[in-house]
Parts: C-alpha cells; structure tokens; sequence
C-alpha cells in the first residue's frame, strides 16, 4: 500500500480522485475479494465491502476510513483504519464468528481537504450529502469536484437511508501525543471535537516607537499578546478537552521601529462537548472585550467556520472498553480533536472510534509512523467490538 | 518652503540630496543672505549661514535642522528647526544683540533615511564622518551615495574640527504626544535616546491545534506573547525614560490549525542613558530565558543595531529653561526618543534641544502639525538661549 503514491521522502502522494486513491482503493478491493466480501463502488468514489454469510440480513455494522493522504503524507492516517477493518473482519472469520448481521467495511475517498476544499468528502456525500457550491468548487488545476466524481449523478441514491447502517467504527493514528504520553497503544474516543474557527483583529494607535512613552501607547500587538495568553488559559481553566489555538497573528505596520497600531489573529476553539464550547466562547470574547477596554482599543471577533462536536454514545465506549480488557489492550480515554470520517457517520448511525499511538504525535508527514504491535491491538479490540455488536440483539437496543 | 515637494495630499516629498531638497535649501539661503548672513554649502551638501559683525571671531554657537523629508511627510518635522533658527537670529539683529562669537545657522542634508539608507547623512558627515561602506550604498535608482554628494573629494575637509563649534541647539516638533498630554508648548529635551534593536525566536513543536491537548503544546507564539508583554512590563518599571516595542512578530507556520512551532520577532529599545538602558537589556534577555526555560523552547536574541545615547549637559537644560522663564514659555524637560541632527552634534560640541508641541503627535504624514504661536513660543526661547551663550564669556567655562 505504502507503494503507491510513494514519495522519495518514505510518504505517500495520494490526493483525493486520483489515479493513486484509485490503485489504493482497487488494492484493498482486491484483498475484500480475496476474504469473500461482496464489493461496490458508490458514486462519489468510496469503496465498500460487505461480509454477508448466507442468511444474514438487516443493516450492517459499518467500520473503515479512507486510504487518501495530504501531499507528502504519512503512511497511517487513514490507511490504518481500513488495514485494522480487514484484519479484524478477517480475524472474526478465522474463528469462526457468525455475524447477526452483515459487517461491511467502508474505504472513503477524500477524507483530506488537499486536492478539492471539500474534507471529509465520502462520508458527507452519503449522510449529510454534497450541496451544489462545494460541487462546483475546483481543484489547483481547474478542475470541478462534479467532473471528477465517478458518477454524479447518483449522488442521491448513495445517500445512507435512515437505519442504513446500525453503528460505526473507526481505527486511526492518534495524530497526538495524549497515547505516548500516558504509556498505552489504544486510546477509546469520547468525542470528536467540533472546530470554531474565528478572525480576530484589536485597532490601537500606530506610534512611533523612539517619540511615544509606555503610558501613551494604544498598542495593538500588546493587547494581542495578551489575548493569546488569555486563550491558553481559558482553554485550560475551561476542561481537558477544550483546545484554543493562535496559530497566525499579524501586527500592521508591522515595521520594528513602530508600535503596532493594528494587530489581525486567528482563533480555532474546539471541544467535544457543544456547551463546553459555548461556554469557553463566551469568556473569550469577555477576555478579548476587557482587554479592548482596558487598553483603549477597539477589536472584533469574527466566525469563519463552526461544526457542532461529536459525542461518542456512553455504551459504544462501554462496549470498546470491556473488549480492550477482555483482549488484554491497556486503553485511555481520550477526545478527538481532529475531525474524521465518523463524525459524519454519526449524524446517521451511533459511531465510536479508537486512536493508535502514533510516534511524537508526527502526522501530516512520512514521519508519520505507528508501530505493527499498536495496530495488531486495535485490530483485537475492533474485532472484539465488532463480535460483540453483531451477536444476536446487540446493536437493537439502540438503533 | 510647503510648495517645494508639494503632495497633492497637503504634504511634501523632499528626499535627500534631490532637486527638492536643494530648492528648499536654495530659498533658506535667500532669507540668510537678506539677513546679512555670510552662506556657504559644504562638500556633502549642508547649507550653513554665519552671522558674525565685524570683529566678531571664535567658534560659533549653531542651530538648525534640516529641510529634507520622508515621502509623503509633512511640512514641519526639520523645516521647523530651521525657520524658528532663522527667526531666532534676525529677532536678536532687531534687538540690537552684539554676540560674543558668530552664530550659525546650519541646514543639514538628509536627516531622514528615506533615499538612501544612511539617516542623519549632513551631521554625519562632519562629525563621525562618512564610512566608505556607508558612501556605497544606492538609492532605489541604483545611485550610489558618492555620486549623488556634491563635491565628495572634499569631504575630509568639510569635518568641524575640535572645538570648531562651541555648542549646537536644534529646535524639532516633538513627534510624540508627551507636550499635548502635558498642555506646554515648549519642551527641554534632557538627552537623546540610544536605540538598541534586536531579533529574537522562540522555537516550540508545531503540532495539530484539535490534536494537541493544552498541557502537551509547546507553543512559541504564546511564549513570544508572554515576551510582548514582558517588554511592556520591563520598559515601565525600569524609568520614565525606557522604552520597548516588538514591532513586528512572525509565528510560523502561520496557519490557523496548527500551533506555532517558531515565532520570530524584533524588540526596539531606547533609553537616554546607557545604564539605564543596559539594565532594561538584562532584564529582557532574563525573561526570555525564563520563558523558553517554563515553556520547553528554545530561543535567541540577536543585536541587529546599537547606538549609544546622548545626554545633553545639565548646564545647557538650565540655561534653555532659564531663558524659557525669563520669556514666559511653560516648558517641561522630556527624552527624545527618535535620533535628530543633534545626537550626531553632540560629538563635537555641548548639544541642547527644544521640542515644539505636535498635534496628536502625528509625524512623518501630511497631516503633521504644530501651531505657529507654539514655534514662536520655541523661536523666543531659542533667541534667548543664543543670545545668553553669546554673551561676553558664556561658552567660555564649558567649551
């Protein structure tokens, strides 16, 4: 797998609806023939597999991720998700598992926003569905998302019908260093995070800098300062799995010799927790308000972007943890803080995840790397959790 | 001299050694001479006017500024020093004042760094004297310093010799806002601030914003935010005289979803007296390392430029608000914090300057503004401050 789309470096190049997702994809499809799943290409481009044993019906238990990377990626992201389905699909059928229901796994193309402006891609085409602006929008060289679908035309009979799928399981590198850090190769997802992305900017005098003593000054950079400190520590007082991030700022004029009159700055707020959010929202926009006042300045906060988050249901977390114990997996919960192809499988399925180790968190990158062990115990564990949901009655208490 | 350089904007673009400038120069040269003045234009291109009677001899007391202006200035910053010296000698021929020794006044070319990049070019040139470097550098033409200097063969001789000036005063609009918070006209600047300019880093690890809980970050914009307010802290405690700016700052790499993992940024800092400024400097390097050694970061601080300050002789400060009390201009004493000619004067000779009120201390724009009662009110006292050091014996103690 790791062949195709190789990059010098030890990445991958594979970018959403290419030749290279197609060989990945048609790599995979090859190994689901191989194990007896009966397979489909749908018609935004995402690859399914379905073990079926004679008999059985109903809607299945869905897992997978996608096999597409960011220019120069890693080797893990995504494709450990969909390597951990096959093996632990094909673990249950070496021991002799019979499934209450079909188990069918699910390789979604364009999970990376990287080549068309549209990430998560498979998994919104067949839950929440594609509106006609994001298939207008256009790749680097022109190209429209419409043009480049297998079929666009079928986009609305791809759609996931309600109780199509009766739950949903991920495996993916944690991206993070929550897992390395605490010692333990498996991590059970309590939430993924939904983003709120904000442009902010505080106006001031620009002075100069020799002529205008300390008390005099409106400067508008200070008072930037000060809100980057105050979203770290908001984020931080608020809870574990609030996250507030300044990851560009922009002082005008931007000369050394002048006080910054101007200063413009990112914000990226996320929690897994929707009113945990709102309520870290709020005593920002308290924080960047009294500093605009104490310091004289004016300043707005300006949203670009916002998802609700996700919560994992109690009792798919109860039911990934017992079966770590059970296989021996040492876990941890953990948030995602990430957004993944089971945040839009859980508008239509009860959908849960496990995080693989990843070494110094590296992701986005060929350094990227997770060691055989890890994802051999999350394989064990989705195998388990797979068992347990397709044994008779599992799922039908919730869905 | 406001329609030389004229902007449709209500400013003037006089660039140094330009047809401009020398228009300007040309039309101070024709009041000097109406004044009995005795002219000449040195090898670099400053015009000097000498108001010596007969038997008059010894070294002069000089004053001046210089005409030249940044693109797009305004009409008082230099042009303010030399029409109020001007007023200032033909009001003490009025009064009948028979000096000691000559009074000079002097217009230097190129006080502003906006052509070439060499500020303060005419005080330069015959004080320190010019580098051979600093004779290379082009303007954005491509035309080297030397070749656009009048007569740059002559330029050894254009030196003033030691003792050649018994003492300098230069009257400038203040640039600041100090004398508008304070409701005075006039100011008595007490010494010249010496600017030391630094780049500085922090280097963290530049991780996923949604992935990277806050307690795993190693995040250098928020330890560069920290510094920013750091030097706001460090410049006010240390004196009234201190001051620091982080003009500029670059997080890298600058994107709203990942936390910066680098973040450069410049520090401006300016005291009128080197221990002081020294003390700053020390306390400022002390909270850097203390905030890359809190935070896990590596950093640095490089010197990209340092000039000493100068501090004008406290005899010169009394003499100029003695004459201020005699003439009923309220003054305060206050720092210069930008480098003007006399920084450079005070090389070769005891060097005072007078600050002039400055509307909202808007500079280097067309709306730059002083009132004309406020340059009469400096013009008075810079009258009498000549006509007190050209009295039989005045200079003698001193130089």
């Amino acid at each position: 797998m790791a062949a195709i789309g190789a990059t010098p470096d030890g990445g991958v190049t594979r970018l959403a609806l290419t030749a290279e997702e197609r060989r990945a994809m048609d790599l995979v499809r090859g190994w689901m023939e191989e194990m007896g799943l009966e397979t489909r290409r749908d018609a935004v481009g995402n690859l399914f597999g379905a073990w079926r044993p004679a008999g059985v019906q109903g809607a299945p238990v869905m897992t997978g991720s996608h096999v597409d990377s960011v220019p120069h990626g890693g080797r893990y992201d995504g494709t450990a998700g969909v390597v951990t389905a096959l093996a632990a699909v094909r673990a249950l059928q070496q021991a002799g598992h019979v499934p209450s229901r079909p188990i069918e796994i699910a390789v979604f193309t364009g999970e990376e926003a990287s080549r068309f402006p549209v990430g998560l891609l498979g998994s919104t085409a067949v839950t929440r569905g594609l509106t006609e602006e994001e298939l207008d929008r256009v790749d680097a060289g022109g190209v429209r998302l419409r043009d480049a679908l297998p079929d666009p035309a079928g986009l609305d009979a791809a759609r996931i019908p309600p109780g199509g799928v009766a739950a949903f399981l991920e495996v993916h590198i944690e991206q993070g260093r929550v897992l390395e850090d605490a010692g333990v190769p498996v991590g059970v997802v309590t939430g993924i995070a939904g983003p709120a992305f904000f442009r902010g900017w505080l106006r001031g005098a620009a002075d100069h800098a020799g002529a205008t003593p300390m008390p005099l000054r409106r400067d508008a950079l200070a008072g930037a300062a000060e809100f980057v400190l105050a979203a770290e520590q908001i984020a931080r007082s608020t809870g574990p799995t609030t996250v507030a991030t300044v990851g560009w700022l922009r002082p005008h004029p931007g000369a050394g010799n002048v006080i910054p009159g101007l200063c413009e700055f990112s914000l990226d707020l996320r929690d897994i927790d929707l009113d945990t959010r709102d309520r870290a929202e709020a005593a920002l926009r308290e924080a960047l308000a009294g500093i605009a006042a104490r310091r004289g300045l004016e300043w707005g906060l300006e949203e670009t972007h916002r998802v609700d988050p996700v919560t994992v249901p109690g009792w798919l977390v109860d039911v990934l943890e017992r079966v770590a114990a059970e296989a021996g997996v040492p876990t941890i919960r953990l948030p995602s803080g990430a957004a993944h192809d089971a945040m839009m499988m859980a508008r239509v399925a009860p959908s849960g995840m496990l995080f693989v180790r990843c070494r110094d968190g590296r992701s986005h990158t060929p350094e990227e790397y997770a060691a055989v062990e890890d994802l051999t115990a999350a394989a064990d564990v989705l195998a388990g959790a797979l068992a347990m949901l397709t044994a008779e009655e599992a799922v039908g208490a919730s869905g």
